[in-house]
């Protein structure tokens, strides 16, 4: 099922439509007790509500694929994760609330230090403070580079981002950072001749980059990494035909629902804030998307104990979302982080969708297990849109 | 997800992986009992295991599509089998154990019966004697045709396979079986330009085989048909990363690993051979492909309690395949032998996937009606070694 014909049969309603994503909400058994995360919290409203609802798994690329959040948004939102790819440099941007542009160039960069003679000493020159990345950031953005719009922003301790914006930009770049020590990091080199131009670009600031900082210690010099171009993806609101917004706290979720057009509503540093934001826009739009992110904090803490309290938190504000009165309620995520793996994991996420025409299932515990069982089956994620769409009353049907 | 996906996820790892597969596995019910040979028998360690393990159903090629055992097995290794295919031809090589080489066109052969002017009277020359085939087919090893390697290899009773080594060869040709009596044989044309030179070659070598056999009673003439070149495929321990073995006493599956470049181990003619030859070789390999054949061959013959009786059996070694301490083990087929059926079956195959990771779900049983409801779902048996993989931690994550 393409975007193209989803979009063609889009009808225009005024239901509200909510999609809350608890990160990194699939689980699996802690070794002493058999139970998973889920399955372990006291989550009587989410347990509650899954037996109202039609329940099912997600899995957001294709079964022993673990998603990183680029894949696990996009896919949630509706796209194919497989063909709408979102790279590492272009993730760290949005990571930061920076306002990309489709054709931009991005890469992550390191603050490293070198010898007199140009050989890596320390890839991250000693983890710097990050008061002191932001002074150097300060500094590179002295350079200019001819034709290219440049920007260097700030992230953490070491840590920045580099973008370069200009037409006939290309991201297919090797990478600075050689990985080991003792060696100079090597020129970008284009990996298309289509990025030879940006190749020459990049390799110019480079060269700056290394006289600007010539004589700071010990972040004398910079390492490139994960370049790639922000291409331009459909727009969500368009295509669904909504007045879409996105809520959350953390700045990559904000910017991955940017990427795809969505509006971005300024909110809190909590969840409660995020709800609070919910109840004020309600007449605004027809769509929100809520994030939810102690959950994958909790998970790749490894902290399982962590993991149930986050999801036990969450569960105490699903009446209050209630009270919003959705037409459609779609709680789920955008990949499991089980605590045993303290990572990301392939497994497939537990799903519920409440509307008053979702065919409640026989599920009445919203658990791995049990949402094995649903009605909606194991399913990609990209079709959760439709899903949420047809339950919105909000497609028409396909063919006479 | 295409291999070339997968093979860039892929990380080094030492663990052990076992993928056992039971061949024809999947059944239906007998209609006296409305139980299936999986829920008939007595199968405590496969349902034991079952708990511990996510559950599905595989599907080979498509809903309602009855996999040969070329597709099958593909399907199980990895490879889309609507992508790669393997013909009758080289099938039937792979049967004998003949070592085919890419580019390699085989075809299946039948001594048959002609009259004094060439009509067929038997296309199986009254099922002559193995041991009448093969001196046969020493007599045709004698016959050349320039340009090109022939052999010719006996199967059983009037089978036999020619093969034909050269560069430049194609398998695109029709075949001199009419499957009628009273009509010559038919000369093989080339169904595709870049056949042409292959279907003079063959047609000489059926002329010279006439010669050779013309005062043979009854076997005066072949039939040759199935011709199909083997392809390259993309190589399974590459893509996969893995050191994989097969361990198989029928020789079709060996050469069906063999084809994907697995490590075919010398192994006996049971199933305990086959598990005594796993533990052997424990340590040279990562990846074990383990083959069972009665379960098929009692399906075949439509022998529902020798089906019963072969599951029993197998059942009976799963602890010793436990004590191996594999990282991941999985329990599967390569299509459905339905007994009521007589035949392989288009119906999903269960599949257990055991690992620490695996997510254990609410399915107790191995059988059909209860892994219909695992976690796993119903899926396409290509997406099974992506999920091994997962499970013995040997995949990165996809996007950042």
């Amino acid at each position: 099922m393409d975007l193209e014909l989803i979009r063609s049969l889009v009808v225009p309603n005024t239901t509200k439509l909510v999609l809350l994503s608890l990160d990194g909400l699939g689980g699996l058994p802690h070794p002493d007790t058999g139970k998973s995360e889920l399955e372990t919290a006291r989550i009587p409203n989410l347990h509650a509500l899954a037996a109202r609802s039609a329940c099912g798994l997600l899995r957001h690329v294709a079964p022993g694929i673990t998603p990183g959040s680029g894949p696990g948004h996009l896919g949630l939102f509706g796209y194919d994760p497989l063909r709408y790819q979102v790279g590492r440099g272009i993730l760290e941007a949005l990571g930061i609330d920076f306002e990309l542009r489709a054709g931009d160039v991005a890469a992550r960069g390191n603050f490293c230090s070198v010898d007199r003679s140009g050989r890596i000493t320390d890839r991250r020159a000693g983890r710097i403070s990050t008061d002191l990345c932001v002074t150097l950031c300060q500094r590179l953005r002295a350079i200019r580079v001819p034709g290219a719009k440049l920007f260097v922003e700030p992230v953490k301790e070491h840590r920045f981002v580099l973008v370069l914006r200009r037409t006939g930009l290309s991201g297919k770049l090797s990478e600075t950072d050689p990985q080991a020590l003792g060696v100079p990091p090597p020129p970008v080199r284009a990996l298309a001749p289509a990025a030879r131009r940006t190749a020459t670009l990049v390799n110019r600031f480079v060269a700056a980059a290394r006289a600007v900082l010539s004589r700071e210690v010990p972040a004398n010099m910079v390492l490139l990494r994960g370049f790639d171009q922000l291409r331009r993806l459909p727009s969500f609101p368009k295509i669904f035909a909504l007045k879409a917004a996105a809520i959350a706290a953390y700045p990559m979720y904000r910017g991955l629902a940017r990427l795809v057009g969505m509006e971005v509503l300024k909110t809190g540093a909590t969840f409660a804030d995020e709800v609070a934001t919910l109840h004020q826009h309600r007449e605004a739009y027809d769509f929100f998307f809520l994030h939810y992110k102690d959950t994958d904090k909790a998970g790749e803490d490894g902290d399982f104990a962590a993991k149930v309290a986050a999801l036990e938190r969450l569960d105490a504000f699903i009446p209050e979302i209630l009270t919003l009165k959705p037409d459609v309620l779609v709680v789920t995520g955008d990949h499991a982080t089980p605590a045993v793996l303290k990572a990301h994991g392939w497994q497939p996420v537990p799903v519920l969708l409440w509307s008053a025409f979702c065919g409640a299932d026989a599920v009445t515990l919203f658990t791995e297990r049990a949402c094995a069982a649903g009605s909606l089956g194991v399913f990609p994620a990209q079709q959760l849109m439709p899903l949420i769409l047809a339950n919105g009353l909000r497609l028409s049907k396909f063919g006479a």
